[in-house]
């Protein structure tokens, strides 16, 4: 158990924006979302999934939909409020703690929101490690859970309750709702008791962001150096150093979707990469070679600053650096491999581990 | 207060279908659904509104969606349960009595397999006179409710409860929802006490219904002609003695869509009407000419057992009698027409009711 104080908030975002692989929502609205509600409701507990009680219920809370929209039709607690509440009247008592259901600059911060403005705990812990684009992509349901419901709140005042018959029929019905709301909405699903939370949640991921985020900001950390320091603290690897020269981006049918091609800079000039995504980045390859691929995280950071870019923040002439780190070893199984590996996006290529891919590079 | 036998059911399914003006429902399926729930569980007690308590609930049941769809993937009273619960769940208690939210030949038929099921009433009225085919086309909304909720069912065993910002988000939620579930499910929406149902349904249709039924079934009371006796029943318009000479059919989006070109055969040889269609029939024009429109009542007849036929059962070399009746005097008014007239839908012509365009015809 320990706090989260306003002090804390920039690292968090700015590590679980990196862990966000592209996605997850922007750190800076994330981040002012939640340091005005420890301002105004106070700071928050994060709780270790071992003190959270067997009985417990916890309730997520996240946004869904495209990141392009989310940065323009922003969230708010009003809509967290009613979707919180749906859960809470449709699990019959009130929960005891929230918990983000992946990783990402702004869904690792609505959970704070939450937890500050209801007086309840956040379990340092989601269900993806990262983020990814679809809603049983998660721990979850590769332990063969299908969300008891998923409640969706709109800024309109619309509030949706589903009980899907499998997990992927939530994201089938869920994502054209979402669409229909103005791509972007609030969710609350997998309400898990503290049992089922140890048992199949990834944990430690909030302290994991923050320990990112602060080798991001902190010179003292990074000892001036905050990529050098990322890559120690995430196992990952530099895969280019590269500029911004093309970029195709589409917002449609939920989510946004599009690639970014990088042109090698520095030491890296005269090589070209193409990133393609679906709100998170999914895959790399140079000259139909793969570079790297889902579910290993991919992310392009400020060559400057090392904070990372979402895929909707991306410019033409941005100087970034393209790096890549290992997933969480439960999306490397096989069943972890059809649910969010390079074939379930259709890339057509086995998937190879980012280790791997950068030693074939080496050699 | 009365009874509906099995014996009923063939009259009320037909005499349904017709003021379904093309859409509603199939009425084979509608009635041999009613009339396996009626031998299964008994007969139901169709009430006045009069005789419903002020305070006591009332829960439509409906289907939604595309009939192309509905007369393959046929709905079941699995579904239905599923929606009515979710909705009485919702209620936090019990339904009093049920009713059909639409006239048509599915949609006047599933609140008896409901009211058979659970044993209880259902009510004598409906909330359009006739059916259209969007979800706050119903006089509640007309006189300025917005329904506390939707609960769907789908066969695959999802279910959804939509509490919608305004009657039209309702439509807008729903019609993709309904859509990613196949393009047809069940709806329990409307949740209505005796004492709104009085102040806003329209009472006496399923009656009614049944009297049109009833003059196109039985040669005592249609002596042999049941064309003229419907036409009796109905105030309406005999337009036009057509063959189907070619018909545009597509289901997308949740609906059925498209148009049937008529010509003339017999006293009208040498005519060629277009009749549109979204599940139901919307505008019929000859050379320009507004001949009937919506919200006014338009159906095909077969020529010689006057049977309505419904949108998706047309095909190509139909002898039909093109008919058209006026609407109930609520979708006349100015908010009325608003909500249903031709402008609505797409048609830039100003309302003009079926008696006058007859009129005119004459003069």
């Amino acid at each position: 158990m320990r706090r989260i104080e306003k002090s804390d908030i920039e690292q968090i975002a700015l590590g679980a924006a990196l862990l966000g692989t592209g996605g997850g929502g922007d750190p800076a609205i994330g981040r002012l979302m939640a340091e005005a509600a420890i301002d105004r409701w106070g700071p928050v507990t994060l709780l270790a999934p071992d003190e959270v009680p067997d009985d417990a219920w916890v309730l997520p809370m996240s946004g869904i939909g495209a990141p392009t929209v989310s940065i323009e039709k922003l969230p708010s607690w009003q809509e967290m409020d009613a979707a919180f509440e749906d859960a809470e009247q449709a699990l019959g008592q009130h929960a005891f703690a929230t918990m983000p259901i992946e990783v990402g600059g702004g869904n690792s911060l609505l959970p704070i929101v939450v937890a500050a403005r209801r007086g309840i705990p956040m379990v340092d812990a989601d269900a993806m490690g990262r983020a990814f684009p679809e809603s049983q992509m998660v721990s979850f349901a590769l332990d063969g859970m299908v969300t008891r419901f998923a409640c969706l709140a709109d800024e309109k005042g619309n509030r949706v309750t589903i009980r899907p018959a499998t997990a992927r029929w939530q994201e089938l019905l869920a994502r054209p709702l979402v669409d229909a709301m103005g791509a972007s909405a609030m969710v609350c699903d997998y309400p898990v008791t503290g049992a089922e939370l140890r048992a199949s949640a990834l944990a430690g991921t909030v302290t994991l962001a923050q320990r990112i985020g602060r080798a991001i900001l902190d010179p003292v950390v990074n000892c001036g150096d905050p990529l050098r320091a990322v890559l120690a603290k995430t196992s990952g690897f530099l895969l280019l150093r590269a500029k911004i020269v093309d970029l195709h981006r589409t917002t449609a049918g939920g989510f946004v979707r599009g690639t970014v091609t990088l042109a090698g800079i520095d030491e890296d000039r005269g090589r070209t990469l193409t990133v393609s995504f679906q709100n998170e980045f999914l895959f790399a390859h140079e000259d139909g070679r793969s570079v790297a691929m889902t579910p290993d995280l991919i992310a392009l950071l400020d060559r400057d600053t090392a904070r990372p870019w979402t895929t909707e923040s991306l410019r033409y002439g941005m100087r970034v650096h393209l790096v890549a780190m290992p997933c969480h070893p439960k999306w490397r199984t096989p069943a972890g491999l059809r649910a969010v590996g390079p074939q379930y996006f259709g890339y057509d290529v086995a998937y190879t581990p980012i280790e791997r891919l950068v030693q074939r590079e080496v050699a």
